[in-house]
């Protein structure tokens, strides 16, 4: 199986649950790295070429608000969910369960 | 929420399922309109104009094979899932089960 194809497919696979993890986490506020490393450990393979250019695109559509933390040395950018972003939360939770039960189930009939 | 960028953010979490879920039930082999007819009662709302141009892609990567059947007055091209379709399959499967889990984990974790 060639590396790039395999890559490609695990990569479409992946993408639409960043938002979905993103939504989750920024329920509570954190920068940019924090959460990078908080998606990391959680199982959410990421990099910060992805996250950093998708958190301002959540924020430009309304997903997330931002606020700067100046209280330490280095001004830092806080993420956190808005309500319409809780809303979609919501939304694709919902989704990613019903597809997880779809494909349980072809799963279970074909192998 | 708008409704267009809820729709964007829901195609995008369905988009890399749709393989999965061709190359699960292409195991037995099927013309593309059994297939539209099988996923969309497994759950997977997908239409032809997405799904035929996919089956293409897919057999030009060699995940899948396809053969005309013309037993039938109208001859029909039937695909099957390849032996590399299969080891795919089984990549993307394993991938998907370690994403619910990170997901779910997550949901539980601030819900």
């Amino acid at each position: 199986m060639d590396h790039d194809l395999l890559a490609g497919h695990l990569q479409e696979l992946r993408r639409g649950t960043v938002v979905l993890a993103c939504l989750a986490t920024l329920e509570d506020p954190r920068y940019g790295y924090a959460l990078l490393e908080t998606l990391d450990r959680a199982g959410f393979a990421v990099d910060g070429n992805t996250l950093y250019p998708l958190l301002r695109r959540l924020e430009k559509q309304g997903l997330l608000t931002s606020e700067w933390n100046t209280d330490e040395a280095r001004p830092r950018k806080f993420y956190r969910t808005s309500p319409a972003g809780a809303v979609l939360r919501a939304h694709l939770m919902t989704e990613w369960r019903s597809l997880d039960r779809a494909i349980v189930g072809l799963d279970g009939e074909t192998s």
